[in-house]
């Protein structure tokens, strides 16, 4: 896993929220506590490649978790900070621990987010857009050099509310990920094979269908891959999941300087990447649910990471 | 796939229930066809070892039915044809396919179901127990000779309703199948880990948790082992998928002749024969639920199993 930072060759940007979570779980509740998918993507991906973020925070964001952030050899200079308070979401877990039930939300500052990329942020090789509106997802892309690879993420929000716009990102991207929910949605399909291949007419070459506590599936034009979660011992709130699971299998592929012409190239290797990615975001996703917010990342090491990725290839194995 | 029929070495006697069922599915609607635990389960191991099964019909159950189990290498000597109408289930799937509605239960000449075994029976290496009543599944197995490996299944309504007696069943068998929610109810447990321990506990060496259109995960003393559902294009009828799934599991098992002694003198290839048994299970689990009733596995054949094997290693196989 590599921490080289100078402008690497295997560098991500990512663009996406930043922001306070109050969350309720049946494990207890956790109250203006560190969230956004930025956050928890970039410091999933943060094991594996130099991260660069853009988001935007209030006055209110403390200035020690940029600091944070910046330890882990995560950019925070494309992080703007906006006069006004920073995004703030409210939310519940009751029962189905694979659904958040949303009491509020805050948008505050993040209301009028339009990111802007430093100038060393644009020749990025690989670019994450998370769950943002896709106007502003297609404006990362504007700014950006020809990246190898794209991924982006999107919500029921975007999919229902602005569907046109969407479909306009996805015709730039290389790889989705929803969930299983947002799948049939975007798809139309109430079957996961028959929506993975309607998003891929859309787009992206590779689709992942994230599908909670059952793992996740990953699509190719060859193929299917489906990969459980690790079984922990207790899910304590899985706000993050979804996120910290694309920081991992995007870090991976960083890592590895995966281009999307191996699909071309070598789609044996192709192939097997992106599922040992899929992994890696499997057994990100797992030590995320294990607490409230980043904290099980923030206290995680990469003997663990490792260990834990052997006990999930031996979950899976079969001789 | 053996087809031997003659007192062999690695028959399986099956008891349960045998029952018509009229289902309604988002798919479509199924009056009075055949349906039953012990069917499913006897057709679908039936691809790989020779079954005895005992059970009770009416006399309104066509002779035809039981002619064709004769054919699939099914011994239907111990069926019993009790005066009365056969055991009649109506239930309805509405948006979840995981779980039936149930919307009448006729039970009729089942009531009074009590499993003789005619003398040839008594000596099966393998036994299967579906959801019966836990006071007859001891009965059944106080008739037998020592078995080399016992699964049952069992569901809430005895959960809840005769824990004590499902407590002696279980410590008298080698294997428990049962979903996700019953597996909770039974363990007080609302973690899979912890919920398969602790069955562990209660007797069987070997813990199957089924988890519908997710797969299912096998729990043994070593380790986990979490296989995927097959992605079918369209589930048309969900009943009897489980059972199935038992079927193809203890036939691989059978078809092998392993004895629950391979535990301890080879564990590798013990736990190796469980995951391989269970990916069988979730193979014909895929099938069943692709028509209703028994449907497609009666048009099923090895050509088609086989290959979609190997389709369902690929879907799990990182290199």
């Amino acid at each position: 896993m590599s921490t080289s930072t100078m402008n690497p060759s295997n560098s991500i940007l990512a663009v996406g929220s930043m922001a306070f979570d109050s969350v309720r779980t049946p494990a207890g509740n956790a109250e203006q506590v560190l969230g956004g998918s930025v956050n928890y993507f970039s410091v999933a991906a943060s094991f594996y490649a130099p991260i660069r973020i853009v988001g935007v925070v209030g006055e209110d964001f403390p200035k020690g978790h940029l600091d944070w952030l910046g330890k882990k050899s995560i950019d925070v200079s494309g992080v703007q900070v906006a006069p006004g308070k920073t995004f703030h979401w409210v939310g519940s877990y009751d029962g189905n621990m694979n659904e958040a039930k949303t009491l509020s939300t805050a948008l505050n500052v993040f209301e009028h987010f339009d990111p802007k990329l430093p100038s060393l942020h644009t020749d990025s090789p690989y670019v994450f857009l998370a769950n943002i509106d896709p106007i502003l997802q297609q404006r990362v892309l504007d700014q950006v050099k020809p990246p190898r690879l794209v991924a982006c993420d999107s919500m029921n929000f975007w999919i229902a509310g602005k569907p046109d716009e969407l479909k306009k990102t996805l015709k730039r991207v290389d790889i989705l990920s929803v969930n299983e929910g947002e799948a049939f949605l975007l798809s139309g399909e109430k079957n996961l094979s028959k929506a993975a291949a309607r998003i891929r007419e859309l787009g992206p070459s590779v689709v992942i269908i994230k599908r909670g506590e059952y793992g996740a599936a990953l699509f190719t034009r060859e193929s299917a891959f489906l990969a459980p979660a690790f079984l922990v011992d207790q899910v304590v709130d899985p706000t993050g999941a979804g996120d910290s699971f694309a920081g991992a299998f995007m870090g991976y592929l960083a890592e590895a300087q995966v281009h999307r012409d191996l699909a071309k190239t070598n789609p044996q290797q192709w192939e097997n990447l992106l599922r040992r990615a899929v992994l890696a975001g499997c057994v990100m996703a797992s030590f995320t649910v294990e607490d409230f917010s980043l904290h099980r990342l923030m206290r995680l090491n990469t003997h663990e990471l490792v260990d834990r990725q052997k006990s999930l290839m031996k979950m899976i194995s079969v001789s």
